[in-house]
């Protein structure tokens, strides 16, 4: 049975945990943290430093001001942690580094298996292709999404950059007469609309022939079940840092 | 049997036109004019003034230039006439409506069938959707092709705004930290890539359900099969301008 | 304002109904109906017959066996009502019919706008096709779904036969090595996995070009969704049956 | 500069070969074998065992009876040898193995570097999401094609099942009340329509995420491309067996 603190534990994605963690057999929340006061079938406190039960693993799914603490106390009690929580400042991401010294940490810039599988066959598939086919990607969200592209769009993108011989330019939209889409360039487009919660699609266009790798996600639960995935995994860790890409590798 | 003189024989679409209509019992090529002297089964002639031929109806696949006499030729002679050359300038259009009191002109901005009947589709949709549901189009041609977004992508969009009671304003890619995509917006997104004939994806996008219309060419054989069916059914008309979605709703 | 009665209203979709009439501003609960007790912001009975509550229009989102009672209350009311429960017997049927001479009954086999717009696509798009395009469907549905395939994908086809003029026969499904497609068939595909909330693709696929249309539910709550817009439609009704399709008709 | 022998060079295939050949820059067609007599711009024979000519390469795209003059020829010579032609016969299969001891030969099931690439990306995803994901394969022909599900759906699929652990069960279509899909069935839907040249999707769908690879020819041509690759990559080869797998690891 792995022992989890849930940091974060009363927030929408907490929720989605709490509900996600009590249908795991192999797994339990053993304390909940959270800076409102709520109530659970587990002990909660305000702050992960109050908290002084034994635990395997930290799930942190709360806010980036909370996060130094929670990597403060995992890294002095040996504690393999799990970073889920987005917007980190270049300073946290540093703090991660010298945590990971000490324990085992885990954090992906997205937590979904599939969209880290995608840019698996991505890295495997690209250099195949670079020289006879075009890359571009389709991304669709909601209508209330502010940023263009998705960061996930960007985490695909980077992924063919890393895999090809020739780096390409990132655009945007294509308007005008006059174009050509040598294969320097990745197109990148943003389809907004309705409710989407994501959809992701890396095209190869190449001489009579298109492959498609598309990523769906039908609702935003799927970064809670990354972070159960991930949970498991770094349990059995001891220093380091990890992420998505090394545990697909290893499993 | 319906008996046509074929302008622009000896063109990429004329030699498909010829294919295409030997393969059908009620109708046949009986003149082929072409600027180049080139060997068939029929007549043949270097400018359509020079055909004394009978015929039922004209399909016209060559340059813009050789309209305006086409044009002339099938007025004069009450000759029912298909014109699917593109690059049309103002003065021919205005030429069409012209002849047209005079003959059966058939002029369409897409000669394909599937476009035309995805545009019908789009004039019944959209009021009903309007005000909940986003509208979007993505479209994805071949990397040699030098306009973005496709005149058909942009004949999709204007069906859309001529369906609605507010018009939108097209945007042709998003960019940008704090972006909202109010129902104002109509994005164009054109993907470029490999060796694709065309294909037009229109994107409804409402609360919990999305809506795709999705055309896909497999070859711009589609625009001379769209124009053997223009033959088949201007050849019963006398006067008057027709296009595809006339053809349409009356089939 | 339209004052609205809830039958049903506890239960998974009676919940989601709740949520999003409190986000209307023309329209309210006034009364919920559940056999089980619960507590509201509304006056609660665990039968209709028990409420004596004036309202506009009743939503019905129960269970077949407690909507004859509700039928039986808004034909002596006058009061329009809107059957959104499913698995009506063919007794239930015809009651609603005899409702309908005394008030006005809305019901359709899918209450989701976007299915019902797919279908009107179909009725426009499939006599043009018919000769030429082969019609398939695929759909896609969760691995819990016991039947294949979906009520909906049938719906479709059903469609596709009205709107042709020789009737195709389903197939569920090719193998073999001798087969053909003549036109005559229409194969239904049933794809199940993950929890796929629901999609469905008819396909029409002629010479050199594919028509799709696509619905993609991402969550049941368009079946709510359906229901508030058939309750804002029908309240200006007196008497007679309405579906989806009328109301799309109308709007 | 590569020099090829092109066996069956006047076959519909073999003249897609003549015109991608002649449009490389590093290979050249020095002599062409046709059962039938033609005419070109090198010599030509009605048997590879009549040719004298020098070459690095021999390319077959004939048919399966004249596959065993041709291996015993490149066996005696030598001379590596892609075999493209289909339909092979056991006792073809066991010549080639026995070939491969004393030449190089290439032989893949599917010669287009899309479909093994899927193959591959297949291999590296399965093992991850075997346990949580169902997996579904949708392929799209043309209404002439006579096998269901194509040859092509089938090497996915044996793809799927290569990389798990317990093997899943082909089922080729779904109709009925009572149905389940676990993770033991991996259903095969063959959609038939039009003059679509080949689609081919894997769909993976698990909990709130669908991952879908896909695969779209848009003419035969392709097979042609994957044999000029071949060409190039067993001219520099001397002994064994070689396929498309193999060129993909090796680029």
């Amino acid at each position: 049975m792995i022992d989890i603190i849930l940091s974060g534990a009363n927030g929408r994605m907490g929720q989605v945990l709490q509900t996600m963690i009590s249908q795991q057999s192999e797994m339990q929340i053993v304390a909940g943290i959270d800076r409102d006061v709520f109530e659970a079938d587990f002990p909660t406190y305000q702050t992960i430093t109050a908290c002084q039960i034994n635990a395997d693993v930290v799930i942190d799914f709360s806010h980036y001001s909370a996060v130094p603490a929670v990597l403060d106390y995992c890294a002095d009690r040996k504690l393999p942690v799990v970073i889920a929580t987005t917007g980190l400042t270049n300073d946290i991401q540093e703090q991660m580094k010298s945590a990971a010294t000490q324990t085992a940490v885990f954090f992906s810039a997205n937590m979904s298996l599939g969209i880290n599988l995608l840019a698996k066959a991505i890295r495997e598939i690209t250099p195949v292709l670079e020289e006879e086919f075009n890359i571009e990607i389709v991304e669709k969200h909601h209508n209330q999404k502010k940023d263009a592209p998705s960061g996930t769009a960007l985490l695909l993108a980077d992924a063919v950059n890393d895999a090809v011989q020739t780096e390409k330019t990132y655009v945007y939209g294509r308007h005008g007469n006059d174009l050509e889409n040598p294969l320097s360039e990745l197109g990148i487009h943003a389809v907004r609309g309705g409710t989407i919660p994501g959809e992701h699609t890396v095209i190869y266009a190449g001489p009579d022939e298109v492959i498609e790798l598309n990523h769906l996600a039908l609702s935003r639960n799927i970064f809670a079940s990354g972070a159960v995935k991930a949970a498991k995994y770094i349990s059995k860790k001891t220093i380091g840092l990890y992420d998505m890409e090394k545990l697909i590798d290893e499993s």
